[in-house]
């Protein structure tokens, strides 16, 4: 598309590209995030294996750099635990079967892989209690595990933790129609939770590509972001009240129904983005907006990364109250879609353009919204910003574009290997790293830039054919080190896992995460929620 | 007005009607929570009065039925201590004079008196790093204090803590215009920050009656709520960063400029409503949204309770992205305003009418937003829910409608001895309190309701000639009671300072309270910051 100016005529000829047809596209919107995605590596080592009554005391994961050593303050279980939890849960919650624990030791991407020979599925808040306050007394270390779709190796054993998965708690305890509260427990599939509301007239204030195995406790024990965060923030702000069982057993009640509560410390934010490591979420209460009727998608290529960024500043201002996703992608990563996704296609003609930012309105009126929405689009065409774009005309035009934005991280895991950022960064200045990394990797790697560009969240990801050390060495600590130059988060909504739980210091002062242990120590002294994870294996020591 | 029906003609009358003109107002749009409103009732006693070295012992609080035995633990003011306080902060920032003390010993209310004998202006968070290192090791209590405008005895000593005011660190660090974040010192106060931002084209995401004097430290220890709650949410979503000093002097630097951070426990959450008691916020980071062009304020009356509540949730769902305040007053706050403020007049005709409404649409096209309100109210009074109503033709007219809204706890001030009482409750359950408390009082008391009915938060005033134990004993325990019975909050936005210290079980359970009781121990072992307030006496027994 060549470069236009504003008159009159040209006026009607932007609005008819921006309104032309498309094939009609049937990919389904989202990515649903289960294990369809095959993993092309396993990079898990025992480094040693000294039998049964210490089966593992080191675990090294390459991609990550980390040594773990098992705490050996941890008991093993042993057959009356078995008999103990039998008896408490019932045969069928108590699940030792190896392919069904195959699969819950691995993560979604097979990167981390536990050694776990049990799988607990309560039912209720009172069995989840039980099976805590069993296992502090016995030093059993456990995993609390939603959807298992984290990203950073949190949400899978380490070594032979306990796992409590909550898939079993998945009921709906009230919605009020009034309020729009939603109360649920933590083992409700992200996905369903948004059918449910829908009918009701409702959405969840958080989507994301996982939605379809993701569980609502695990979202806020990650503190997940997600693509709405840019229109209703986070979950800090949504999350109203809940339910977690502290390592001792003793229930926390704190799902409150109300917006505005201010009785003592507001606790519940401890267990919002602790990651499981404080305690297990087993009900929320989350504040859902009404769903709006009019929803308006634009596909956009812009020339240049200062493009996209301008167009950001506009759009907030001039989309304002309507304005609900604005994400971006580089032109790898949109090659990466292309070429690895089954039909995906670019709905914007095949010229070059660098970047494409996909841009999401929601309001309570079609015409005026859309009015709205092209006005600042042909304004920003004009203005030089947008190269070319095309708003979605039904809503197989729209999943297609969702398809496209949605789809990067598994066309990254069908490209081969992949090394995964995922950080916050003041907006001018994120793309910057991407550019420092291509020269940096050179021809050893490609480096793809994406995210949520309305949030400052970049999720910079290294793909190459295989894991390679020298790979590794050219990223870490380069990226981190980068990232806490600028005042950045090294994990904007991923969370830390087993990952980044050493890398904590590069966002966070030492006095802080010297008060989180010391909190992690108050609420679970024993540490058997979640070890290893989170906070830096230096405070445990 | 009659009741109307829905015809073309009758469309154009109510229209005109709406955006009829008003004699223009020239009264200031807030109140500014200053001093000027006098106190008319000082109900403080001193039971005991021992001598210099335990100057006082015990304290009864007449109107809130609280007795506080002073800490024993603490220490008492010796001149090594004004020594050093001078040596560290100079001459002018030690504080002795008896006037000066007197004032801020005293809250805003009058209700509440300490006698401490010391104030404290620190001008660095350094400063306050060795106030509460030199306080902790000393095991002098300390009270920190921002604009002093709270309303449960929060801000003001009880005995003779040291009182460290904050008021002299008002600095703006920094502001992103890409981003809308706003980073400053703890004793900003509201009103300039919201003056800086219009200069920016960004508004503070909380606004109160007080901001004339209040402070944004203030307003974060305590969660402030306030007037555009309905839209941006409350701080915990909206304050992004913080700095806070620990009772040891250990400076916690949370101060992130991000708008996602997964990296470890979100620790801030646990300042933002902790009403000074965990640690003494310095400075905060906190997101600002961009200023809207188009702001429109309607003020409307309503035949009963249940048409304000469907009033309310038709505006959610069709002023939907625009709306920005719902607030209601019943007519006997409506009378107070009238009787007590000068220049206040109500827009409507002097027709009966038992319930006030009013709405704030905010948004970025002038003429869109108005038509829509328009739309929405022409339709609202075709349905009956509203009986009559004026939208504001200019700024003076607005603000006039928000100084009925925000003088009635003047008018209360000035109307005699007031009881208040701040609670979130189901909407629809929500007046059924209030019709309760008049039928219990009877002929004792006036029973006025009014608040954010946005946000489910109901203010409960009684008002009466004086203060008299008989309607205490009518009043307490049964509103906190009722309160509790339909899983309400017995303070939504005011906190519970000293006043309901000791009621905090009526909205959070044992075990909740037990691990606030405990985190407290952690972070502040001596107990010496905010003492006597906001956890239950019994904890620290």
């Amino acid at each position: 598309m060549e470069k236009l100016r504003a008159t009159s005529s040209l006026r009607r000829s932007l609005k008819s590209i921006l309104n032309r047809q498309l094939s009609s596209v049937s990919e389904p919107r989202y990515l649903n995030g289960k294990r369809s995605c095959q993993p092309t590596f396993n990079l898990i080592r025992d480094h040693r294996n000294l039998g049964e009554a210490n089966p593992i005391l080191y675990r090294c994961f390459s991609s990550v750099s980390t040594v773990v050593q098992r705490n050996p303050s941890f008991s093993t279980l042993n057959p009356d635990d078995i008999s103990y939890f039998k008896q408490l849960l019932g045969e069928k919650s108590v699940i030792q079967d190896e392919d069904r624990l195959e699969t819950v030791n691995t993560d979604w991407m097979h990167k981390y892989k536990g050694s776990s020979k049990l799988l607990l599925q309560p039912r209720t808040t009172e069995e989840v209690a039980q099976i805590l306050k069993y296992c502090n007394s016995r030093r059993l270390a456990v995993v609390p595990q939603g959807g298992n779709t984290g990203l950073v190796g949190g949400s899978v054993p380490v070594f032979d933790e306990v796992i409590v998965n909550l898939g079993s708690m998945n009921n709906i305890i009230s919605f009020d129609k009034v309020s729009g509260i939603l109360v649920c427990e933590a083992g409700c599939i992200l996905e369903n939770l948004i059918s449910f509301l829908d009918n009701q007239g409702f959405i969840m204030p958080l989507d994301l590509g996982a939605k379809g195995s993701c569980q609502i406790g695990g979202n806020v024990s990650t503190n997940a972001g997600g693509l709405r965060l840019v229109r209703y923030g986070s979950l800090h702000g949504n999350v109203l009240g809940l339910e977690a069982v502290l390592a001792n057993g003793d229930v926390l009640d704190m799902l409150g129904t109300l917006r505005k509560d201010n009785t003592g410390y507001d606790l519940k934010h401890l267990f919002v983005g602790s990651e499981g490591s404080l305690g297990i979420v087993t009900k929320v209460s989350i504040l859902t907006p009404p769903k709006l009727s009019s929803e308006n998608i634009a596909f956009l290529a812009c020339r240049d990364y200062s493009s996209c960024q301008k167009l950001l500043m506009e759009a907030k201002r001039k989309l304002g109250e309507i304005l609900s996703a604005f994400e971006f992608l580089d032109i790898q990563a949109m090659d990466l879609v292309l070429n690895h996704l089954d039909g995906v296609r670019n709905p914007l003609p095949a010229t070059m353009h660098n970047f494409y930012v996909l841009i999401e309105t929601t309001g309570s009126d079609e015409s005026y919204d859309r009015e709205k929405l092209e006005a600042f689009l042909l304004s920003s065409m004009e203005g030089g910003l947008i190269s070319d774009g095309v708003i979605a005309q039904d809503i197989n035009q729209a999943s297609s574009f969702w398809r496209i934005r949605e789809g990067v991280p598994e066309a990254l895991m069908k490209a081969g290997a992949v090394y995964k950022y995922d950080l916050s960064l003041p907006v001018e200045k994120m793309y910057d790293l991407v550019d420092d990394m291509r020269t940096r990797l050179g021809d050893l790697a490609r480096v793809i830039g994406y995210g949520h560009l309305g949030d400052g969240n970049l999720h910079l990801n290294v793909s190459a054919a295989q894991y390679d050390d020298r790979i590794l060495e050219q990223i870490e600590p380069y990226v981190y080190e980068w990232t806490s130059k600028h005042r950045g988060s090294i994990s904007a909504e991923h969370g830390l896992g087993l990952m980044k739980a050493n890398k904590i210091y590069y966002s966070k002062s030492p006095e802080t995460v010297k008060t989180m242990g010391s909190i992690k120590k108050l609420l679970d002294p024993n540490g058997i929620l979640n070890p290893y994870k989170v906070l830096p294996h230096s405070l445990n020591s």
